[in-house]
């Protein structure tokens, strides 16, 4: 096997039949409607290779976003449009950095593709410390903003600095940008090595069809095409997510009911014992009050899955949950409130 | 950019509204029934991600084949699988062996994941010379078979013996196999250093859903599962293979009436002048009669758009047309006869 290749294991995958899911920060609204009504209305020849760019999905977030359809990438999921920026722009052993915590599949691709993950710990706050991610010199430097798992995003003044300062490419994933309010997206021709992606899979609520996007100059988004697989979104895929971009109205909706919930969710926490940590997305990562796996099983005994991140360094004892419906949150705290109950028996 | 993708191009990508397509090798039945009939009754929750490695599909395709679920890779287009391959079995400058001619992308993603292309070429009749495509030593060898320009399939006696005295992997790429009526699927357990490739989009007739699959031993089939991408394939391209593998009867009328009508069209060519070369797939390869810029200009001009590999070596002006149905091939016949009147006057 390639040698960056060689320890891979199989990829979080519990067996979540009949489980109410808090652990992936999809969508509580349930599937898109927009994208739903789409699929059962459409009659398409499934013969024929979709366009070979998606161009038909380029030009609808060209309108949303008032830029222009050689300013995207789309891919198979955002996790396709990171392996492309990969093979775009790294070489063999290239040094990529990564901040701690973060998405735990960066490594990942960095290794898939032959690079070297330099991880790099954020302040006490979760916060980038400048230097620190610029000092090893990366050839590409990658974070969410907000940041997952820890929920919060990052200082758009620290962001600007390491765009300045660095010499690679610099990818911000926004893949709870919806959330926070917040975007690169309006600086891609201001830097020239930002690229900002994006996923239909969390405020979209489109998660099984698996699409994602980038977003940069002109002239990085033409290599980034000239790299990528041709046709790799398939035409419902992309039929549904041009429907979905065109009904902004159910993202307001989406992003408005964890804007209601968050905090009510976070003080019931607070009020278990747990530390929750300030977040801008649509979950939140807090420190449990008991041991962590014993609360994780706990309440997956009860139905519930969320995340455990207790085992990881920086995120020791935590674990993360998606911030529910009014009804969600409460079934998930009584829950919670019952597993601690029974362990402190 | 990365040194091996800096010379990138966009991908084929021609301007074909309105025209009738000869040039993709698709099923000309038209889409898959069974997973159209899928896709019309089908309410799926699109919000939660797919099955991490695709279970249902490999499932189907282990009772399809009689065997195991772990002898299978899923992917977005057989594409993907073989993006997947580089990243499992290659290392940065590793040599990987391409036939000439063969499929077009081979290259490309040779190049796309850091590897090195050499070029073998096939004997006089398109046949493997063993001995030339061992003598490079390559980490990996690529053949599709049956091949694509040319037709035929390779002889199974000598994919063997390269099976046997390569000590890299050898991918065999049957995306026309269902056409043959031969594969190497039945030896993967017997040379564990083989790996067959298939696809949807050609007598599944569901290219627009970018769906394809891998076949290996379990040992190697589990390493190619750890390093994709989790998830790659959507939803509803999974249920509507699923769907579709369990209708066989469809890919036999399609196999059925591409082996009654392939003889009449190269018969009809030769009329014309063609020289066509022997195909065990559902297009032809033929050497045009006249210049092959001007032939496939011509027949674009009337709506018809035939692939041309006439300025590439080895397939010197020859031209390649799927095989349709009685009335599309009448079509294209006359059109061609037509094409050629016009270039003559």
């Amino acid at each position: 096997m390639r040698s960056t290749t060689r320890n891979f294991q199989r990829y979080y995958n519990p067996d979540a039949s009949d489980m109410i899911r808090m652990d992936t920060n999809t969508n509580v609204l349930g599937s898109n409607p927009a994208a739903a009504k789409f699929l059962a209305s459409q009659k398409m020849n499934i013969n024929d290779y979709p366009n070979t760019y998606s161009d038909g999905l380029r030009d609808a977030l060209a309108e949303l976003y008032s830029m222009e359809r050689e300013n995207f990438v789309v891919g198979s999921g955002s996790d396709e449009i990171l392996d492309i920026t990969f093979k775009t722009f790294t070489e063999w052993d290239d040094k990529v950095v990564v901040p701690v915590p973060s998405y735990t599949l960066y490594d990942y691709f960095v290794n898939m593709n032959g690079g070297i993950a330099e991880s790099v710990d954020l302040t006490d706050d979760f916060q980038l410390s400048v230097d620190d991610m610029l000092a090893p010199k990366g050839k590409m430097i990658i974070m969410p903003s907000p940041n997952n798992p820890t929920g919060n995003s990052f200082r758009q003044k620290d962001i600007e600095e390491i765009l300045e300062r660095s010499r690679g490419i610099v990818i911000v994933d926004e893949a709870y940008g919806e959330y926070s309010g917040s975007s690169m997206i309006p600086k891609v021709n201001e830097f020239d090595n930002l690229i900002v992606m994006r996923t239909f899979s969390k405020a979209y609520a489109m998660a099984g069809l698996r699409i994602g996007y980038g977003v940069s100059n002109k002239n990085a988004a033409d290599m980034m095409n000239c790299v990528k697989i041709p046709y790799s979104l398939n035409i419902l895929s992309e039929g549904a997510a041009i429907a979905a971009v065109k009904d902004q109205e159910f993202i307001r909706r989406s992003v408005e009911l964890v804007n209601k919930n968050r905090r009510p969710l976070s003080d019931g926490l607070k009020k278990l014992g747990f530390e929750p940590f300030p977040s801008d997305s649509n979950f939140i990562l807090a420190k449990a009050p008991v041991d962590h796996t014993a609360l994780t099983d706990g309440l997956k005994k009860k139905g519930i899955l969320i995340r455990d991140f207790g085992s990881k360094r920086r995120t020791e004892n935590c674990v993360r949950t998606t911030v529910g419906t009014e009804e969600l949150n409460s079934l998930l705290l009584k829950s919670t409130a019952e597993v601690l109950n029974e362990l402190r028996m």
